[in-house]
């Protein structure tokens, strides 16, 4: 799949709707990915998301060493590695050799993008002060990119307890909301 | 429809998701109400809730004030509700009233329940450090309600520029993910 720049004024379309996440970072000795659905637009643009890890996940000390990482969109074929992912941890398992995903270099920061994902966006940390109280790690978008083929993405919305949903239907409105 | 009290700690199972929802607050005149897409779970129990409110909202005076709302959760069969309350501002209109929306007393807090929603969560601020900064306001669940007939809630998620997806098919696995 050939994934294109997409505009960074449009990042919180790809967030809004809620779907699961792939946060990939550098790691130590190998490149790390964990499952997150805890996550929400703080700002158009530059984009600003919010994300909540907790700090017993391996990621939580990766994102905070490297301040960076990736956040990457499935889509239900990937159902399987998700759950995969999200079921162990980077301390002791490749998850990418593992599970079949394949780090991509990023272009501007050092954690890999995943590349079987529809759409992958590139962060910085902005803003470490709840990271302590609440495990939430504001980050910056810096780039994104989503593969243009894919028109309506069956993005995965964890319900809980390993149930998933699969993005149905799309309606258009004539609503002015941005 | 019936609604029951919902176990505080499985709230976040109803926000993960990325739902759209409607905010209500108590109001100086009136109730008054908000579509909001910018939240997402902080915590499992007691149930934490991230929200980002633009600083030109109404209900953002009003929040800040009363520091109590409710998070109701609006299905497909609610989206000219969903639209026409985002494209209005309750500064000058009553959008319970002209949207043939029912607010409801709650059990513990001065905001309303949306009667037609199918799920709703009583809230009272539990954080306002990052307000003026980023517009987030963290707020605790005290109390919650679902309506347990609605088995596969169709939930609308919003992909920008009043495009919404609607929840489709859901896919049980075997995740051990909370």
């Amino acid at each position: 799949m050939a994934k294109r720049a997409y505009p960074l004024g449009k990042v919180y379309r790809l967030l809004e709707p809620g779907p699961v996440l792939l946060l990939a970072t550098a790691g130590k000795l190998r490149p790390n990915v964990m499952t997150l659905s805890w996550q929400m637009p703080m700002e158009f643009e530059p984009p600003l998301v919010g994300c909540v890890l907790g700090n017993m996940d391996y990621s939580y000390g990766l994102l905070k060493a490297s301040r960076e990482c990736t956040l990457n969109i499935p889509t239900a074929e990937l159902i399987n590695q998700v759950v995969e992912v999200g079921n162990c941890t980077g301390r002791d398992t490749d998850k990418f050799h593992d599970f079949g995903l394949t780090p991509k270099p990023a272009k501007l920061v050092s954690a890999p993008l995943v590349k079987e994902c529809y759409a992958s966006m590139e962060c910085r940390i902005a803003d470490t002060r709840m990271v302590n109280r609440y495990g939430l790690f504001i980050l910056e978008v810096v780039h994104a990119w989503v593969d243009t083929a894919v028109k309506q993405p069956r993005t995965l919305h964890h319900l809980g307890n390993g149930v998933f949903m699969v993005a149905g239907e799309v309606v258009r409105t004539a609503s002015r909301m941005k």
